[in-house]
């Protein structure tokens, strides 16, 4: 028979660590620990393919149930107590695990066993009637909401059993949970069993089994939930795995002064410093720390509230074991204990989550302690945690007076501002009315998860740095401040006040989520110095050994330009020089061009622009140096440099003198019903040959300049929007007489050769490739036009159907964000093997936004190019991308 | 030594008409009648190579002045005169002679020959003063135009003599040039002479060999003359083949009353009438009769003034020789004649230019006549052939009170209205700005080619039916009506006056060609009734025996259906159901749907418009009957469906009672920055499914109500825009299942199966089209939008940028007009292979205005395609292109 029930015994398991497919994450450590002699409580887990096997049939494999029942009998004999037994009871906690960890997703039972039968056995034996209610309003709580309650988002249950807890608090005038006596404990759980009875037409059971049965059914149920599914499709993991169960001996955190429970971190989540790092509370269950619900304290921080001051002999030996766990994982880990009068039991172990700078310092230093090599330390860090190290901040220097709201723990880095929400659906209406989002919660739990993506920050009054919130936030490098007590929220004003602010849905907020501030108002955030980053400086040392092909930036200022050198470009990509028209002095030199009814006249006006453009191509170009600058010829279409409105047209024909009739009926002219397919890049430069002829004089001018004061500028030229190759002729020619035109007149020692190419943005430009290249020293795909035209789809259009698209899965990612390569990538791979046939040496790039999405990268650089060029903040993520797959 | 020059004698000739390349038209045809003893008078033929050799070194080869020389004395023993005798003098006609005929395109020089030494000979010889006095003035006219002025196409020279020509006929009191006597001639050419020398400081040449060397040079100059090069690009005449040069004895048609010249056509050009057909003049030369300056009389039409009449011998003997010259060629001559002294020479024969109608109605006539077989008969007709007889009419019988400006010869077919101008010029300026053009013009030359290609018509005061107008607009099978005496045109004034109009620049004018009057004003001209067209429908018989492939039309009314029908579609490729929304009722419902906010008001809405929609198909599927239909579902997007202007806006408010400001919200919420690829196809489709359900309805309905009357409709569904394959899937699902709703519902024998497709015609369409294929049960090239995505081009805004492309030849074609092989036709390639590996068996055609282009239907059909489809007056275009390429 197949086995489905895998035994976990002290220094004696059944399973192991690599058996995370059929155990789950959470049983196969479990079973690794058993196997590493640390004190696990006896239990055993029951196989995914069990979860798989009921979610496919509604029904329990056949032999399964004795085998749960033979695994029961086992770990009664290991621990000498008795399931269902009315003098010697044995309590069980029934857990999901899958193979990925889902903090919070799926639904656990604790305190499993407790029965009107057996409470009277269990308080004689442990002499503490207070404890054994505890448990048993616990277990009615958690029985009712998630076992016996259908729906599991709808949470009437749990509700109604929160309102009798706080009454009978208000009513005893009582604070905490853990004040309530006996007497009240028993009076509590009489009311809760007669509330479950009502509700659900059917009273709480008090049969042992019947319990075990229902909480292990309602496990494999919370696979397939609402939030459950959600976060899968978040986090990419697939439906189809299912979740093991861990059924498991309850140890208690809650019997007394001598008892605790807590979770730990073998090193820092949000810095990475290598110290153990956690925290815990007195006589309490596990998940009073996990939901949040009471602020524990730390573990170890010399307070006189850390557990190695409180509970030293259980510190150190607490400390031994997370130490002995990194060592054997080779990996930072996230463990939960808990200690029962003095004995401490390890629950859980597993990898631990942590935020983008943690995650790198962490890989950088376990590189340093030899504990992995390069190639792995390089595969642990993802684009994310680059992202995260790369963050916009709050400038404390020129933001001096800033309105202090309130002060949390700080549980997600970065810094975020936007707009006051306080459910996850007002999150949600805000995000896609393109609002920014900050989502205020008192705690989150899982059914925010929505909401809680869509923001750009979370911010909580209670919770600690192991909250769901936290979690969730660290793990997708989002910003988070959690347990702010100074704010109180009130969900039916949809307001929260501090002692000073009220604060309105709507409302600006700015959050430091690398200190734990909330301050008033929208604040300007600026993007690090990475000059100084000295842990980025690192990595990007490593990573930049290991990739094969080379990464530039798309920067258009001299400031970009030295930023994109800081963040490790190589060169760039994409100058883009239509900018450069639009400074007050220049836009009018701009606009007599275009009004110009002679090519004289036109020629007049656009010549006026070249000290500027001379001056822009100086600076990038001396920053650059002696590295590749890509500058784009103008691009957009003149229509873009008029201007739209009444009062700015009337203004313009005054100052350039003509009438005002005459100024609209120009702009008339101009306009365009698609201007994406319309008189723009090289049509323009066709017809407007005297655009193409200033702008290479400007960069032949400050190219000779840069040579004589002893700097090596590499400009190319790239000719924009080429579909047909007679453009690129016309353009090459123009291009290069009007070098010719400047190098000839300058005393150069050695004539500049300036590569020219073209950009491939048209579809039929991917066809032609071949014969572009016979001319042509480059070709760089422009990626974003490109996928406009080969889906037609108008990026400035689409908002109106591709939600739609995306929610059918007509189309699975935004083809702007990664590259469809079912489509547009074919288009590329044609143009490649095309121009590479013809010159084999060709140099091939792209520059689009996709050159700094990692999925397109891998596929880009298996498609052949040379470089790929992005905005100057996705170069390290394009970097790294690269050192892991070359 | 290679032999350049190439005698022909009576019976005897050095060359033959197969030697067109080397000898051009003229000079083969000269040597075949020769070599077919008609008498010809004698002369040689210079071969091309002695021009394109001259354009190459700007010298002649070696040994080709003796060649000349020597044939110059064997044509003086020959006809018993000698070149440059003061008695018996030899005079010479210098003409070129091109491959291909070029009418009035280059130059030509009479009367070679004549000088103060030798007219007192020709006078003696001839005893008549007055005909070597105006020949004389004829040589010094022609000699100082053509070879004398340097520039071809200022006419300075030209211009000065005529107005001297002008004087002495007001001084003499003289209507015609024949009219002037003898003193008054040499009076004339003394005048003549004294204003060449002083206009070129060097005197008209004296010297006979002189006279014919200038003359030589200069027709071989003419070959790259403006007009030439203009007139070879349009008719698309590779412009390396030079020309010939015939150097011919002199005969005179203006030696007295018993001379003549005249052209004539071996049948009616107009009307393809098997009966020779010609014009003549009494005592005057040929270049009177083809440049229109005096209106001619015909040859042979019953009357007194016809050649029949006049000079039956003469006429006889001509008769003889023309159908002797039709038999041998098997085709359609165009003859020129000289008498002179009642002797009958043959000056050219080639074949005849001629209408559609003619040619259509000749070819057809020449099969029956067993002249040549089926498949030259369809080869000898060309596209703009059926286009002619196709051409739109003015209605007679709705039009009345037509207001008659004048009356001329019906030159050219069909009817045209247009703005008037009076230069080519003008005619290109209003072309330019979209306007309708009709060119008026005293007579034209052949610097006007290019005005009058623009036009939309053409209208002269003077010239008969071969003249240069008549000749150009026959060609292009333009409408033309030449010699409306009725006019007299001030070019001063830009206008022209009848007795009882003036027409100014701008005035709007109607021509009818075929009957050869001019209407004030614009009237509306109709289709022809092609049913009743007994020519067409033979035609098309024959046609449609031998084409391969299908041709559907692109219909969306029951008439343009029943129109197509008679027009040999085979069914409809591309029935558009946009223009069925706008008409009154239908577009509030239209509206109504699109200002819904919910998806309730929304269905309510559409579904008002099914009854409507049934009725449409049901017209169109009743008229097509067992022919398929391809329906094709909503396009465009909806703010197409809504008003721009505020007054449309504010009365729509009210039908609809919603706010203005709500209404413009809306508006400006649908607005998009481009429109060609935003929101519309089937992403309207998908976003709001009840569209295609209540379409999809209404085919279903009208199906089962048609099949219940016995007939057997055959709709396909076509779904636009599809570029992603969960888009043709949604969509199918959508139809299907509407289909299977009503077709359950109806009392049906067997239920129709109705084939669900898609139109192909975004790039990614194409890429991805063997997984659409897997689904679809057809596919459709929508050639116009691939067209626009391949290349980036908006077809609303390439005007500001196509005419520089094609000038500078960028682009050859205009891509919408012809398919663009290289890119367009490459995807075109790439998704028939993919789509046919997958379903062999899949129906592919092309819906869009490349289907009815003949230079991309045999692409097309090369590629793969099962069917065209065009506009239904293409249609028997496509079917002819099909018949000459199967």
């Amino acid at each position: 028979m197949k086995k489905y029930v895998y035994l976990f015994l002290p220094n004696n398991a059944e399973g192991s660590n690599k058996m995370q497919d059929i155990l789950g994450g959470k049983g196969a450590n479990l079973a690794e620990m058993c196997n590493l002699s640390i004190p696990v409580p006896p239990g055993f887990t029951i196989s995914t393919e069990v979860c798989t096997h009921y979610m496919k049939y509604q029904k329990y494999p056949s032999g399964f149930k004795k085998q749960v029942n033979d695994a029961l009998k086992t770990i009664e004999f290991t621990i000498n107590k008795k399931f269902g037994d009315t003098k010697n009871p044995l309590l069980l906690s029934v857990r999901s695990g899958a193979r990925q960890s889902m903090p919070g997703m799926m639904e656990t039972v604790l305190n499993i066993g407790l029965t009107q039968k057996t409470i009277n056995g269990l308080t004689q034996q442990t002499q503490n009637q207070k404890f054994v209610y505890d448990s048993y309003r616990r277990l009615l709580m958690m029985y009712a909401d998630v076992v016996m309650e259908a729906n599991a988002n709808k949470k009437n249950i749990r509700i109604k059993l929160e309102q009798i807890l706080s009454n009978i608090k208000l009513k005893n005038k009582v604070k905490k949970d853990s004040d309530l006596n006996e007497k009240q404990l028993i009076k509590l759980c009489e009311k809760f069993n007669n509330i479950i009875s009502d509700n659900f037409n059917t009273p709480f059971p008090q049969n042992h089994k019947d319990q075990l049965w229902g909480a292990i059914e309602a496990v494999m149920h919370s696979w397939n939930c609402k939030r459950a599914m959600e976060y899968r499709n978040i986090e990419n993991i697939p439906h189809e795995w299912g979740t093991a169960v861990n059924i498991q001996c309850m140890v208690f955190g809650n019997m007394g002064h001598d008892s605790a429970t807590g979770v730990g971190f073998t090193r820092n989540p949000s810095t990475g410093e290598k110290k153990f790092f956690g925290e815990w509370l007195r006589n309490a269950q596990g998940e009073d720390v996990v939901a949040g619900v009471r602020t524990p304290n730390p573990i170890s921080n010399n307070s006189k509230h850390d557990l190695e001051n409180q509970m030293p002999s259980m510190y150190k030996e607490l400390n031994k074991i997370q130490k002995k766990l990194e060592r054997h994982y080779n990996e930072m880990q996230d463990i939960e204990f808990t200690i029962e009068k003095n004995k401490l039991w390890l629950l859980q172990t597993r990898k631990g989550k942590r935020n983008g700078f943690a995650t790198i310092k962490i890989a950088l230093d376990m590189l340093s302690e030899k504990m992995h090599n390069q190639k792995s330390m390089i595969n642990k860090i993802k684009p994310k945690h680059i992202n995260e190290i790369l963050l916009p901040t709050i400038n404390y220097n020129t933001n001096h007076k800033l309105d202090i709201a309130g002060k949390g723990l700080p549980a997600g880095p970065g810094c975020a501002t936007g707009q006051v929400v306080f459910t996850p659906e007002d999150a949600e209406i805000y995000f896609n009315k393109g609002k920014q989002v900050i989502l205020v919660r008192e705690e989150t739990s899982p059914e925010d998860v929505q909401g809680m993506f869509v923001s750009n920050a979370i911010l909580t009054s209670k919770g600690g740095m192991t909250s769901h919130a936290a979690l969730v936030a660290r793990g997708w490098g989002k910003c988070c401040v959690v347990g702010c007590n100074d704010i109180s929220i009130n969900y039916q004003d949809k307001s929260c006040s501090t002692s000073s602010h009220t604060i309105k849905q709507g409302d600006w907020v700015t959050l430091d989520g690398s200190k734990g501030l909330v301050y008033i108002g929208q604040i300007e955030l600026t993007k690090p110095k990475i000059k100084k980053n000295e842990l980025f400086n690192r990595l990007l040392e490593i990573i930049n050994k290991k990739k094969k092909i080379t990464v530039r930036a798309n920067a258009d200022r001299k400031k970009d330009s030295s930023n994109a050198l800081a963040l490790g470009a190589q060169g760039i990509g994409l100058c883009r020089t239509e900018h450069m028209f639009f400074e007050t002095e220049r836009i009018i030199a701009m606009r007599k061009m275009i009004l110009a009814s002679k090519s004289i006249d036109r020629r007049n006006a656009i010549m006026k622009l070249l000290p500027y453009q001379q001056k822009d191509f100086y600076k990038i170009l001396k920053v650059m140096n002696d590295k590749p600058v890509t500058i784009r010829l103008l691009d957009p279409p003149l229509h873009e440099f008029l201007p739209s409105n009444n009062y700015q047209i009337n203004k313009l024909a005054k100052d350039l003198q003509i009438t005002q009739s005459n100024l609209k009926q120009t702009i008339d002219i101009l306009h365009e019903s698609n201007p994406m397919l319309g008189h723009r890049g090289c049509r323009l430069a066709v017809t407007y040959p005297e655009i193409t002829e200033m702008q290479t004089q400007a960069i032949a001018k400050a190219t000779s300049q840069l040579i004589k004061e002893g700097y090596s500028p590499k400009p190319e030229i790239m000719v924009p929007l080429v579909g047909n190759l007679g453009e690129f002729i016309n353009q090459k020619h123009i291009i290069q007489s009007a070098l010719n035109n400047i190098f000839s007149n300058q005393s150069l020692i050695k004539k500049p050769s300036i590569k020219i190419g073209t950009m491939i943005e048209l579809p039929r430009a991917c066809l032609i490739a071949d014969k572009i290249a016979v001319h042509a020293d480059f070709l760089s795909f422009g990626t974003n036009d490109l996928t406009q035209t080969t889906f037609g789809f108008s990026r400035d259009d689409i908002g109106s159907f591709l939600p739609e698209y995306m929610s059918q899965k007509i189309i699975k990612n935004d083809p702007f964000e990664s590259l469809d390569i079912e489509g547009v990538g074919e288009l590329i791979i044609i143009a490649i093997k095309k121009a590479k046939k013809i010159k084999p040496d060709i140099k091939i790039g792209v520059c689009g936004e996709h050159g700094g999405d990692p999925k397109s990268i891998e596929f880009l650089v298996n498609a052949g190019v040379d470089y790929v060029s992005c905005s100057p903040y996705r170069v390290p993520i394009a970097s790294l991308t690269l050192a892991q797959i070359s």
